[in-house]
């Protein structure tokens, strides 16, 4: 398979030592050394959601396993979820929250817009919630949304109401402080700024979920997602001893291992802000050849991808194709009535941090062809 | 990592092209090359498990995800399970199903055992159960069931029992003939005779088990298990083009490609047969050593792992050690009340098909050393 620069919102581009320990041969999920490096990939993972006291949970899985985790093992049948919904992740947040039984109210913004913090401590107000759900940033519309405000909203109003923030597309690259911000479970997967080929679903738990779970009346319906089977399996392998409750990803663990240290070893203010470096440089060139983002507001635009409508009256396929005659791979539309509409550009991890690998000017000027040739005259 | 051949039941010893392809840069989900990837994993699937008819369902997880999926998508709370208890295995599905709201019933063989055709036929006589679970090999024991059999006990006495075969120790190693001997869903996950690193969950659901999924009334309680999410995608993979639930683990697919590819242009056939060589080429060297198995009669026993105990009056510590000095990693007992009585040794994937590799001569090497130099004076 030829390589294309993968410029899309997930998977991103990896760094070649992440890649090689993808390669490790065969090894068992109870070799002390690999036991090792699970128990270090745990710590190194509170270090890059800034959770000293949360309890990380590492399992083969996506994104979407982290909202089953979160419905399942933290909401009772009947009990209230709100979800603040900036785009289709919302919806199927949403949707799974109510597969495990959840009474959802959606705060639903216009597309590219996300609902104020009025609205959202009103609702607040007007029911009491076990759960808020917040897409930190929207992978669908590039929407993100300060969730240091919402949680302080929620402190104020509902202060029992536990935060579940889906982090999939902006950890370890849009600032994100849980501990300190007091969010209560932040979930991701491997294949985002976390820098790891898919097959990873990431979470970090607040000892206040913890004690939520706990004091849960029914059992969770879930097995391979449950807490209460995982979360002594993570415990032990901190601890650095074996123990067993379905195989772990072994290579894809080591490849975690090798990305989270890389990660930390650099410093997550260092990264955080080189993301939003690099997403000001994509959006200037946006900007500059006359290209309009979905985000309705300049503050509202993620730094992990640009969303952005085509051209007026150009037909996707042949904005599209300068970019494929580049070499270089970007995401159409992912929102059933805006698909045709708008395409989205990544640029998280190596293609943000490391800009001295052209990346980003590469996919600039890509798609400065594609405005050229596609102009009307 | 210094590598050191791993002889236990999965993680597998693994082919160097499988390794290549974990390495792959950067691809997105929906490049046509990996959707064409995909789509041939997909079809490859089908010839493995010997089901032109079913439908293959791939995704991030690993075996014990499979039994979520059988579980939720398959029973509704308050029907009756039937499971064929052969080891810890057994008991973990038992409680999996329960989770889901199952009522199960289980045949439980004493440790090395299992439950007669007799004995299973009149449980179903008995019951009327909606599923029948089989471990086919239990990892725990190394037992292996003959599954033909018990389908056809299931189809005499109680034909509209679902039957559900936990495969993860035994597809694409022992015979397994999916769509001839009637079976409804067969479970395996991609570290052991797949030859494919841990990360995936792979299921093929008969039609026959479909229907009944699709005529169910209760919405089933899972959202990342669940068929109607997943079923759509796999159709679309196959069918070679894009789609979207949950991102795929790219880099696991294309090894897992890589892999069925070579299975099915060796044959399956040939595969199974390796597999007995080399199973039989093991237990002769136990035997010969004086060592006992722990399945109670030879015809009990999988081909894909021995358990052995160890020699009486033997430290496991000190016999293991020597297999440590010798540079192979086995498997100690898992199972809570023999833990310390037996260990495992895993011949699967190329340790077991291509012996002129010598993984077989040196852990038979190792072995020996072991009870020699444990030899009780």
């Amino acid at each position: 398979m030829s390589h294309k620069l993968c410029m899309i919102p997930g998977p991103v581009e990896f760094d070649p030592h992440v890649l090689d320990a993808m390669a490790t041969p065969a090894t068992s999920h109870v070799d002390p050394a690999f036991i090792n490096a699970f128990g270090s990939a745990i710590e190194l993972t509170r270090q890059v959601f800034l959770s000293p006291t949360g309890q990380p949970i590492i399992v083969s899985g996506s994104g979407t396993l982290t909202w089953d985790m979160t419905a399942s093992n933290l909401i009772e049948p009947g009990e209230k979820a709100l979800v603040i919904n900036t785009g289709i992740f919302g919806n199927w947040f949403a949707e799974c929250l109510q597969v495990y039984g959840a009474k959802v109210t959606q705060l639903t913004a216009p597309f590219g817009d996300q609902p104020s913090i009025d609205a959202i401590k009103q609702a607040l107000k007007n029911d009491q919630f076990k759960l808020i759900t917040i897409t930190h940033v929207d992978t669908s519309t590039g929407v993100l949304v300060n969730v240091q405000k919402v949680a302080q909203a929620v402190k104020e109003v509902s202060p029992n109401t536990l935060i579940a923030v889906d982090g999939v597309c902006s950890v370890a690259a849009e600032e994100i402080r849980m501990d300190e911000w007091g969010l209560d479970v932040v979930m991701t997967a491997s294949q985002k700024a976390i820098g790891v080929p898919p097959g990873l679903a990431l979470m970090v738990v607040s000892q206040r979920a913890l004690t939520a779970f706990k004091s849960r009346k029914a059992a969770p319906t879930t097995y391979f997602g449950s807490f209460a089977k995982w979360i002594p399996i993570m415990q032990k392998y901190e601890a650095r001893q074996p123990s067993y409750f379905a195989t772990p990803p072994v290579q894809l663990i080591l490849a975690l291992e090798t990305s989270l240290k890389q990660l930390v070893d650099r410093g997550m203010d260092l990264r955080f802000k080189k993301h939003i470096d690099a997403s000001d440089k994509v959006k200037a060139a946006i900007e500059r050849m006359g290209l309009k983002l979905v985000p309705v507001k300049r503050e509202y635009a993620a730094n992990t991808l640009s969303a952005v409508y085509y051209p007026e009256n150009v037909a996707p396929a042949d904005f599209l194709k300068c970019f494929t005659a580049a070499g270089v791979v970007v995401a159409g539309g992912l929102h059933p009535d805006y698909n045709t509409k708008y395409f989205r550009i990544g640029h998280m991890n190596v293609s943000a941090t490391e800009p001295e690998n052209g990346h980003l000017d590469k996919v600039i000027a890509a798609m400065e062809s594609a405005v050229k040739s596609t102009k009307v005259a």
